[in-house]
């Protein structure tokens, strides 16, 4: 880029969305160009110096990835990397950057309302509203119940921080245990994982998807949990082998899950979960509160300053990993 | 009472309830004559020395009442004591306890559970469960939101400092204005109740029925809140004018409502509240947790080993005032 030229950003949006609000901060200062399709981004990555993806879910990148000439930094504005992380990208030296922190507050404060409503058996009391039937029940509380959170990034931290200022006790998996930590009443390794879901009375995935966390909530994570212990699921979809749990729910392996990621998005109407009622369904939109779409471009274009100051990036991800690692790991 | 006789408690419970679990503990310490009934009651208060009242609606203690001739405690195993508080006990000599702290916690956490369920939209997540229907939305984060708690009693306190501890601003009102608290950001008297009301996104009434409280919350109280704010009541039905409640909820006066306690209870099955979706209806179990009985129970046998052994009782509820006072007011 020559130093009178401004800075081109390709910017791949799903079809049919709108540019995100916020990028008018950027007139002036950058050119973008906006593509939501294959083709629109063979076109937008030629020329463009950075590459914004808001399309959490597409693999068009990978396609239109040998386009790209003078590609300097990738920045994804979701948590989760994974549709982006194909092998041209982990190898080449361009960074990958994400929206690590945006979500955390919403999907902590959906997670409480998850285990809350288990608690106090909301979904029966709406049931009988339906039917104008009073029926005085006993429920939880919630008090010293024991949450086990998988991953210990910076939405698995927050998810302890705030069950653990409800009065729950909670520790935490993580790739390599900890002796002492500030958000955990201990953090362990992968070693313990099958152990540690025994003691849980709420399991709450809430780590990336990547090559060791695809799948690990199979038949024999369930068969390890307790019968009464309920799953909540904001991570990624595919950490979980759905019919292994729709299996566990039905034999009462485990007692009631909460999902707000499957394997396949959105999911089917015909698929069997809807019908469950000891299973509770979001749309991916556990941590999407007014404003987020705003917040994510504001968090990018924080970012850009920096790169164009030629400072360091914020939250670069580790490619090999998947994830933005913790500091000094 | 000889000393070699045991102490005689007058158990009265609601018709076909069973007596408490927990009073094995009081076997060998003092008889107890189980109640269910006006006619049972007449017969077991004469030559009782205690009273123990499990029912909280119940309003033939007043009946039997001429009846005591040697009576000299009441306890109820409820925190409001409102139909219990006839004249002839409040101008009597004869203290009343109450259940002051048994159901805080719950309670306090059924009212966090509603305010999540109300942000985080999850009636609307359950209805498009139904229809299997998947639908991406933006729901409210809680963080900073403004909380008036009506009443700083202990159940007052403890949804105050849970509501804090999750991220919300929890201002309080009480029978006069303090200036600094540890529990709440602020405490205002009543004078300031109308004003305030108009500052909150959630109105959470934990107050006792009194006849300060009775029919407060009416037409000029609903259109002093926001329109987007939302009644929590876990106090007493009758602190709510339903009518009122209704109207300010059909006009948009208020957005919604979620109601543990009614004017009449059970909520009869014809009653418009059913229907409305902008409501959610509890059968007064916001504090009912599993082993809530025998906690009651076992605060009562504690108190009545004070009484045996000559101290001053726990829990002494002001008649005058109809609810135990904080300490030092």
């Amino acid at each position: 880029m020559a130093s009178s030229e401004l800075p081109v950003i390709a910017l791949l949006t799903a079809p049919e969305e709108a540019p995100p609000p916020g990028l008018e901060r950027l007139d002036g200062r950058a050119i973008i160009n906006h593509a939501t399709s294959r083709e629109g981004l063979i076109a937008a990555i030629s020329d463009a110096d950075i590459l914004l993806v808001t399309d959490f879910r597409t693999r068009i990148v990978a396609e239109a990835w040998p386009y790209a000439k003078r590609l300097q930094w990738v920045h994804a504005t979701s948590a989760g990397v994974d549709a982006l992380l194909f092998p041209e990208l982990i190898e080449s030296p361009i960074p990958v950057t994400n929206a690590r922190g945006i979500f955390d507050r919403a999907i902590a404060e959906t997670v409480l309302g998850m285990v809350l409503m288990f608690a106090k058996d909301f979904r029966t009391t709406i049931a009988l509203q339906q039917r104008h039937e009073w029926r005085h029940r006993e429920t939880q509380r919630i008090q010293d119940k024991h949450v086990l959170v998988f991953g210990a990034g910076s939405i698995g931290r927050q998810i302890a921080r705030m069950l653990t200022a409800a009065g729950m006790h909670v520790e935490g998996i993580a790739s390599r245990e900890r002796s002492e930590d500030q958000d955990f009443a201990a953090i362990h390794g992968p070693e313990a994982f099958y152990e540690q879901l025994g003691q849980a009375d709420y399991v709450v995935i809430a780590a990336p998807l990547t090559e060791s966390t695809r799948g690990l909530f199979d038949v024999k994570a369930f068969k390890s949990m307790a019968n009464n212990a309920k799953l909540i699921n904001i991570g990624r979809g595919p950490i979980v082998v759905t019919q292994d749990l729709i299996i566990a729910l039905r034999n009462g392996d485990i007692a009631a899950a909460a999902l707000d990621v499957f394997e396949e998005e959105p999911l089917p109407s015909d698929h069997p979960l809807w019908e469950m009622s000891n299973v509770f369904i979001s749309h991916h939109m556990a941590g999407d509160f007014i404003g987020w779409r705003s917040a994510l471009i504001h968090q990018f274009a924080d970012n850009f300053e920096r790169w164009q100051a030629g400072s360091a990036l914020r939250n670069i991800v580790d490619k090999k990993r998947g994830y933005v690692p913790p500091e000094g790991s």
